[in-house]
């Protein structure tokens, strides 16, 4: 049976610190907020969980069932009161740092997303606002630091892998590391966690003592990928089009693991970003790497991109396999492309400003029967367009594959349909079988079943 | 003539970046804000005045009128723009850092009030959300610091005043700074610099590296009381009563200096405090000192207090004349029995928010005649509503006297005319004689011709 | 074959500052003080190799017999021009941070313990004397930290080790910690580099930033133990003598990992220190811990001390097996109890003074036939002595196993001879073989030919 | 009668620990070290008085003749026990913590300058030998900064002078400080703390925390010119020579104020140095700066340094009269050259070790009346030569005025007598007449009895 420890903590930084307003707004009794009392208290057992390897989001939420936290006016302020929490955040019945901080991320993340989101001045509808809006939830997580040259690394990647493949992340960690640059992930195991390990071994030897492990997640993923104890700066954005948007505005490039189909859906998200007309001339690095065992995922991956959305969309990245010191290396360059870019531009550093995101991105895809049905995947759609498109139908996917909202509709309406030209859907199909033959698609031990069904 | 500099300056710190949202708020060139725009030009110019030993804001603002201050994508980012800034915030064509600073706080906290003040879950019309917004606005500076045992020390007085009174206030910062405390004031010169100045020289011999010079103030008296550069945390409340309600929730204790009207309007607003009923037993040291020379000041206001507001308000503070080193250790003595207090209630040690402030001490008095006519001056009023509409009294006579608004309304209609119980006006009249033949009443050299009128 | 690199390198920390004098004694080209010059080229050989994994240091000179290092008066003072370094202390063409200030290190005791040993102050004839002496080189090396709470765990254990035993110390020092506890090891690969990641680790997940990870050596076995590129702290002692006392005088507690022949003699020199009726009272936490895998090790000189130095010695230390957890907890009390005994006898926390440490401790063995020979190994001495003896029996297979000097001896007169009792020489011998047959005489994959014989 | 205070106070940085032996060399109790000893409790004396404006050793040694100070075994390892000592080093019974470092500082120039002047590597009897003991003594104090522009201005001047020749000295350093130039004085009051304090405040406005504020003093003045407690960093060195020598390899420039006949010294020291053919091309900013008020005292020494030592003389320094913001824009435009100076010769920035100074500027003047009477001051020396000379000349004088042994000797034996050349007797007549009349050969209050006579 699992642990659990009662205990309290109190804010220790200037930020942590409630107006009796947000009190109230997030303490268990007050009523009329009760779904941001429960994303926090969501959010927060997910943290305290981080140290567990399972990713199993509903086996947690039954074995801690039980949990809760509850703010306390008690003891020079503020405290958190936590009953029946996880016990692996816990070292002789003493919270570990970086969970106490992660919490109280949380925290401040889900107040400032609200508050903001109901400002007068901001304005959800356009692209712009949207923008603006994720730009000022990073901002008061203190995620974007002016005076610092780009050096912020995006490691994308599945968060169930062999061991092989995290211990090959763990390399390009460190490679990355020595050579001065910072990790951000999208929090959880495996390739999340691996890059940051390895780059804070790195980061003791190049006697950097401020290196970032930045972790940027969102209420729906986070107790499946809770973040891992090393993320020194969490960020959870309201939903996965912030989230991604936020990837790609802070980081100065992207690695990519080898992971499944919610890799995939990242990975055509981001392609649809840089095939966007205005976005042809802006330098953005980006590396698909992993293990010589693993090459057959971007094999595959390649083979699918080129089928798909041509020969412009390979170029897009570099392919390096069983080398993470020619990735970091490849990486690093890049990085000093983006700088120079910038210097010319006069673009800021700290965030991505130039490049365009078209409002489709950046709105949730609601995965339902209804939307995978209708999804536009014909080969005439501009490159951008269509790669949206792909990703849309990753995203449904990944959905049906683990989320419960997508997992109840599968269970009730059976799997989705999916449809379009036979030039794109032949190759989705290729590539999706090839993900369930190499174990990509579950996490390892059980039997796979689709979600999904390719119709003509 | 004044020097006049050209130049751009940039955000350095991570809470200076602004959203494109932001930039068009503030940018000269947008219409829709042009209130919000002239309000920051106002305050950065009274910023870059700041080493300047005038305080006529009037002349400042004529001196300047070609100053002008825009925002401007470039550069990596925001820049700055100023042109015609005046010059003594400069040193070899360099702006100070602490003029840098400054600035981008006034940027900060003008657009923070504004989105604050449009929040859907900001109520301002009841006293606890007026609470809340003083403290969002101080935590969003910065200025409340989770985890640090009280040691804020309020210093008020006057910002024209002799030098012995200058020196004095010297004395007493460096041996407040001695005991490692740290100084808060209102900005500006005289009294508001004089413990600052004092207090870093301390704070060097005890090895002190992060000492924090805290100024406060508002929009509608930064010209006539620009912060000096020794300032390291600047907050710009919206109005005069969120300035006074920071003072007193942010500062473990109060030193008064000899001042004027102004000053004598800040005691009562703290009387008012103090003697509320729910506020009897919360310890708050209040010390009034001065050199000797200056001692009539505070007998006259002794006296004053005891004629009008009884024993009960002269027991809330301590005179202590001509002993900086006395007053110094009489403040560490009761900021050691306000910590004691804090640990025994679980009180915040960074926000006093125990302490009771009445909705009518937290809403702006407008001093116009009918306001200043109407005011309730009678003795058998509870003595912290007495103190409260005293402090009014006094608020639109210093309105009268320097701020433009007041200064226009005398002039178009007269003296205010103020009027109450025998018992009470007798002893103001007195008073503010008194701070007439003192020279307290005005800047010295200039004869001062009385804005108000006692009537029966 | 094997990558070389050249470049130079210039101080950074003051005390990297070298004088006209100090550049004459190491540079090359100055005769007086070649030997100085020499121990200086292989110690920064030794750093410079330190991300190898072979511990063969015959094979490191042969390879690097070309490596060159030299002071230059050039760029701005003095710098370090290095030819046919090692490759892997290089990052695209950088020298690792923490290899520079390693070599700088090295560079710093090796000209003061010069320095000091000249000194007309220094007495190394008497044991108050060489404790100062090494007491100095510690301090000049800033390795005592006034004003810190005790924290520093010293471990021991195989350099050569299965990976198994590997994982097994990095979960210890992650166990460590995450108890803020710092970690201290005579630097090398294996067990000496095992705590030293894991702490640094758990150290970021605790948002420790200044972790300390001290590794201690001499100049006579750096080059086979490399300093591992997470110390942050390297100090360089004259002699393994001095090596010792500078372990069990500034760590608070000692954890012995399994490891060989060199392992037993620090163990048997720790017991002869700790069974000094001197220091019977004196808490000095001692845990012996591994794997499962690795028990028999700790169960074979657990037998060995019964035999020897009996059930005294025994209760010296606590055998924890296959519990990094337990072993971590066990440490954390027994240093609080260090901490109580300390501010108890106003004992100072960085620098063990009260221990006693016989002179015979404190200087040189030298491993002959005759010194080995002529060992008092009799069960009527003294524990205490019979340990220094024993000790110094392991000290010679040590050398005959591995030094090269210890190694030639071998080679030309055959193995050294032991003899004494037959209750002491029984066990031993016992011990012996059960070390060859577990392989933990000398590196996997080579056959062991004893360099000893047992002798009535 | 002065207050006295008993206490004990500990080291808190590491390099303030000491080993048994050199506790016992520094202990009372222990004969062999006995002027040892003494040295350090006047040096700690000096540094306690140092709030105190007198600066009349004697007295100060007489009014604490019951002074003690001694090292004893306790509290956690060593403490300094001090009886009676001047209570305003303390506020509220707690010493200020710069006395408490500037303690400590004392106690390890003293050892270090003791145990290096000891070693057998060290060579007083040659140049660049003394040249590395203060090199040495510099770097052990912290007191040389690897990777730092050059920034390190001395200030020399008066240390009893008027109020307006104190406070232009503040204005200098609130100017330098603005330019980011630290500060390096010889202790004491006056013209040694006016550019600290003033700097400090400018350093405050700067958001300078790590402003440098350097005395160096040695034994024999110490006492006369306690450190103000400004200093954050205090240096001892063993004489004057070698302080003066430190002032001119650590400093990257000079300001000058008006003093006395020490003042002149040091002007002359320089100038002998500056005039050497072998410094001829090496820039050295040297700028003799007062207010308005003071100007005669440079033009004397202006026309009487035209006179001796020539033209070139003159050249080799700046004279600006009453404008702080001139010295100092001029003194950073110096440092500028002497920064590109030294990029271009690969030359240290911390120690300016391509200057040359003579055996005969390295070694003490011991000022009696043979040495006084010997001295040879005939126009044809070489200028350098004379300028040694001259400054010889200076420091008898100033011996004669104030130190003990040379006012003993006045005192015994009558006026040291001068004589050489008319052309250089006439002038120097004349100055120290100068010096008389404008009441700089005393302090203020008492009338000046000549110390020397000027023979034919």
């Amino acid at each position: 049976m699992a642990e659990k420890v009662n205990t309290s903590i109190s804010p220790k930084r200037s930020l942590e610190l409630l107006s009796q307003r947000e009190v109230e707004q997030l303490q268990r009794s007050s009523a009329a907020d009760h779904n941001l009392y429960a994303l926090f208290r969501q959010c927060a057992l997910a943290i305290l969980h981080s140290g567990s390897n399972s990713d199993d989001a509903n086996s947690l939420f039954e074995t801690f069932k039980d949990f809760d936290i509850d703010l306390i006016q008690q003891d020079r302020g503020i405290r958190l009161l936590l009953k029946n929490a996880p016990g692996n955040a816990f070292v002789d019945g003493e919270m570990i740092a970086s969970s106490r901080e992660m919490i109280f991320s949380a925290l401040r993340d889900i107040l400032y997303s609200e508050t903001e989101r109901n400002s007068k001045w901001m304005d959800l509808e356009t692209s712009s606002g949207i923008t603006d809006y994720t730009f000022h939830l990073l901002r008061n997580a203190r995620a974007l630091h002016a005076g610092e040259k780009p050096n912020l690394v995006v490691c994308w990647g599945g968060h169930s892998i062999p061991e092989y493949e995290y211990d090959y992340s763990k390399d390009v960690g460190h490679e990355l590391g020595l050579r001065k640059l910072n990790v951000c992930t999208g929090c959880g195991p495996g390739a999340m966690k691996g890059p940051m390990k390895g780059a804070t071994i790195a980061h003791s030897k190049q006697r950097i003592q401020n290196g970032r492990y930045l972790g940027i997640t969102e209420p729906g993923i986070i107790a499946a990928e809770a973040p891992n104890p090393i993320v020194n700066e969490l960020v959870i954005l309201p939903d996965i089009e912030k989230r991604l948007e936020a990837f790609v505005r802070v980081g100065h490039g992207i690695i990519v693991f080898p992971g499944g189909a919610g890799t995939a859906e990242e990975i055509l998200y981001l392609l649809g970003i840089l095939l966007h007309p205005n976005n042809r001339d802006i330098p953005f690095p980006l590396i698909f790497t992993g293990p010589k065992e693993s090459e057959s995922y971007f094999t595959q991956l390649h083979e699918f991109i080129g089928q798909t959305l041509g020969i412009e969309a390979q170029q897009k990245y570099r392919v390096i396999i069983g080398d993470s010191e020619q990735a970091a290396r490849e990486m690093a360059r890049g990085i000093e492309e983006v700088r120079d870019f910038r210097v010319k531009q006069n673009d800021a550093f700290y965030f991505n400003w130039a490049l365009t995101i078209d409002y489709n991105f950046q709105i949730p895809f609601e995965a339902n029967h209804e939307n995978m049905a209708t999804l536009n995947l014909h080969a005439d759609l501009p490159k951008h367009e269509l790669a949206a498109n792909l990703r849309r139908a990753f995203s449904g996917i990944v959905a049906g594959n683990v989320k419960p909202s997508g997992v109840k509709a599968i269970k009730d309406f059976g799997p989705f349909k999916i449809s379009g030209d036979k030039t794109i859907m032949a190759p989705l199909d290729k590539l999706l079988r090839g993900f369930v033959d190499n174990k990509r698609m579950k996490l390892p031990g059980s039997e796979y079943v689709p979600c999904y069904e390719i119709v003509d």
